[in-house]
This record gives structure tokens, sequence and C-alpha cells, in this order.
């Protein structure tokens, strides 16, 4: 072997990401924060010394992750990742490495009394009236799968803005919204939804008198029912979220 | 106003992001899956009807989304995004919205006891000897912070590799590896982790014996015996993630 050999291969890294890098690391430092502007892509090239398309790649890229937009004069602008960036990361993750509805469920189980409980401690007037509403719309159409699961859902958002956790909103969105194939199945298979009528009526009666225990104990039942009604309206909850149940 | 004002502006969307949404469309919708090798570049600009170098544009925002990463002779390959992908954006968006150390601690409330819950009834004998080490590890370092932090994270990832959940390892990882700083804080300033280690413990025992029940409630314990150390340490838990504690 000659000593030519002994050579290792250097690992091209492209201009565009050490700029993306070197701008998103002044982001996640807080030398940017939200709302600043950056310098014109011109002038940011002759500061990094690389050419404009290389800027413009690295301005693309940052805008795909949801830390910068257009701004004014097509100025970028820095921002906050919209929580669209973070369930669409989840989204695909999950549909491409073959979770399964037990796992989201799993989850689910987690999650949804936990908010549950925040929401009992923290609920505004305002988000009680509109539970109030959403049970009041929800009493009238037991008997409608496709116009119960849309009620069924807001009832769901609405107990998890009103648990006021950013991080929590961020983590249970995509989890269920990936659900819906299955809520739907089980909701038009296991006839009237006098059942969930009833687990929303004692949930949104705790949240109202404050009582965290009891909006904690009636949430999990709710979602044990859920399992249960997979069972009764043969939905296999092994079979990966991105098959058809 | 002259007839002409009625017109709208078209909003335009660059070529690149119709193409980048043409072939993720075709990922989610299962026509093509991981493993599958794209045409290339120049074939597909032809099939496509539009320039090279826009087709590289859209490669190389999936490339950033983990949709794509390149494979054999250039060409590109279909890949399941990593953890780290999902990771990084929430990261983010936690960063940057200015969630708090609460925010995520009731989070953790809500996921390491359901992860402790189902590592005790699906862990391996392996996992069960890495805990045990880990254990032995923890043991001996109980008066170096340092070592104690590291030991403790290793605990919580070791538990949640057990639980077997690909979708709770997405959500939960971000989450603890946020934590890190005030874990640092809590555990240098309130001293030798005796408490630390009895819960370790006797979460493992739990395990061994395969009891839900007992792996949850001290999990409990113990995330709740963190807000009493941040509480005692005087790490300010309604302090933004984003700032020292």
């Amino acid at each position: 072997m000659s000593k030519q050999q002994a050579f290792k291969a250097v690992t091209k890294v492209p201009a565009y990401q050490l700029v993306e890098e070197s701008i998103r690391g002044m982001i996640m430092g807080g030398e940017l924060s939200p709302g600043d502007l950056l310098p014109p892509e011109t002038e940011l090239a002759v500061q990094l010394e690389v050419t404009r398309p290389t800027v413009r790649e690295a301005f693309r890229s940052l805008e795909g992750a949801g830390l910068l937009k257009r701004g004014p004069r097509r100025r970028m602008v820095v921002t906050a990742p919209s929580p669209r960036i973070v369930h669409n990361a989840m989204h695909e993750a999950i549909m491409l490495h073959g979770v399964t509805y037990r796992e989201l469920w799993e989850i689910n189980m987690a999650l949804e009394p936990t908010a549950a409980a925040l929401a009992a401690s923290k609920i505004t007037p305002e988000l009680l009236d509109e539970i109030e509403a959403n049970l009041a719309r929800t009493a009238e159409c037991l008997d409608n799968p496709a116009k119960l699961v849309e009620c069924d859902v807001e009832f769901h958002e609405l107990i998890a803005k009103a648990a006021d956790n950013h991080a929590l909103l961020l983590a249970k969105e995509p989890l269920g919204e990936l659900f819906f194939p299955a809520y739907g199945t089980v909701i038009s298979n296991i006839g009237p939804g006098e059942r969930l009528f009833e687990a929303h009526t004692k949930i949104f009666q705790a949240l109202k008198k404050g009582n965290e225990k009891q909006a904690q104990i009636w949430m999990t039942k709710h979602i044990r029912d859920f399992l249960r009604g997979c069972e009764l309206a043969g939905v296999n909850i092994d079979a990966p979220v991105n098959s058809n149940v």
C-alpha cells in the first residue's frame, strides 16, 4: 500500500449549508431574534465572502425550516417557526416509519388526560363557553357520524387550547390529526355517540368546577373507550397509520 | 375605481416548490416508498417540463425535510425522515416561542410515567441489564454532579427505548434534551443524589417485576421531585427555556 492511500477523502459541505448553519446558530443563540431584519442578499454575500446564489439558497432552506420569512422590500425577517413546521415533520416521520394506531393511542393516553387536568386549573370563561356550545352541537348530531367526528375533534382541540401549554400543543396536534381515519371508522361503525357525549359532558362539568382529578379520570375513561370502540368496530389498531383501517 | 383595479395579484409559487410538493405527495401517498430511487435530475426535468436547477432545488428542499438522501451514482433515494428532523423542528419551535421549563415539565409529567408503565410490560432482558448497569454507575457518582446528570439522562433514555413506542420517542427526546440545563443546576445545587437513586432503583425493580402500576407511580414521584428540586435550587421554572437558569 502506498502512502497516498492513507489520505482520507474530505467531506465537502456545500457553501449554502455553511451559511445556513451560521445564520441558524445566530438565531438559536439569541443574537438574532424573531422580527429582526437580515441584511440584503448582496450585502450578506459580501460579508460572508460567498456568491449571491449561495446566500439565496441558504435563505430558502431557512424559510423551509420556518426560521425566516420574506419581509418588507424582499428582505428576510427572522421568525419563530409555526406549529405547522413541527406538525409536518412529525406527521411525515410517523407515516414513513410505520408507526401504528396503538402507538399513537398509547401517547394519547398520556397527553389527553394531562391536557384535561391542566385545562381544569387554567381554563378561561371564554373557552368554557366555547366547550358548552360544542356540547350543544354534539347533542344534536349523535346519529350523524360525519358531524360527530367534527364535534369530537373540536372538543379535544378546545381542551388542548385550555391547557395553555405551547409544548403540549406542538406534540399533541399532529397525533390527533393522524387519528382522524380511525375516529371516522369507529364512529360510523358503532352507532350513536351517547357514550362519547356522556364522557364529554362529565369532562366539561369537571372543567367548570376546576376539578383536575375528575377531568383527568373522565378523559382517561374516554380515551380507553376509544380502544374498546376500535375492537367493536373491527379496526385493526396494530396496523400502521399509513394504511387504511 | 376603474375596472382594471378589480384584478387581484396572482400569488406566484416558485416552480421548485411545485416539484417538491408533487414528489412529497407521491411519498406520503405511498406511490414512492423508502428505498426507492428517483430518476436522474435530467430525466425528471424533462418529464416535469422544468429546468434542471429547478429539480435540483426541489431535491435539496426534500433532503432538508429528510425525505430524500443522496444514493448510488448521485441518484436520489426516498428515506423515512430521521428522528433528528422532528427533534430539530421541535427544538427550534420551543426555543423561539418562549416555552417555559414549567410547560416542558407538565408534558414530562404526562410522558415519563407513561413510558415507565409501557416499559414495565415490554422491556427486554437486554434493556433490563443495561438499566441495571446504569444503576451501578449511578451509585458510584452520587456526589459528582456532572456524571450524575449523564447517568440520569441515560436512565430516562433507556426507559423510553424500553417503552418501544416510536411516536413516544419522537415526542419525548427533544423535550428531554431541552431540560439539560435545568437538570445540571438542580443536581449541582441540591447535593448528593440519594433521592434520585432511590427513585431510579424503585422504578428498576418495578420494571423487573413487570409491575406497570408501580413503575408509573415511582416515575410520577420522581418527576414531581424534580419540580421540588428546582424550587430548592432556586431555579425559576417559569423562565423560558431559551434563558439561562
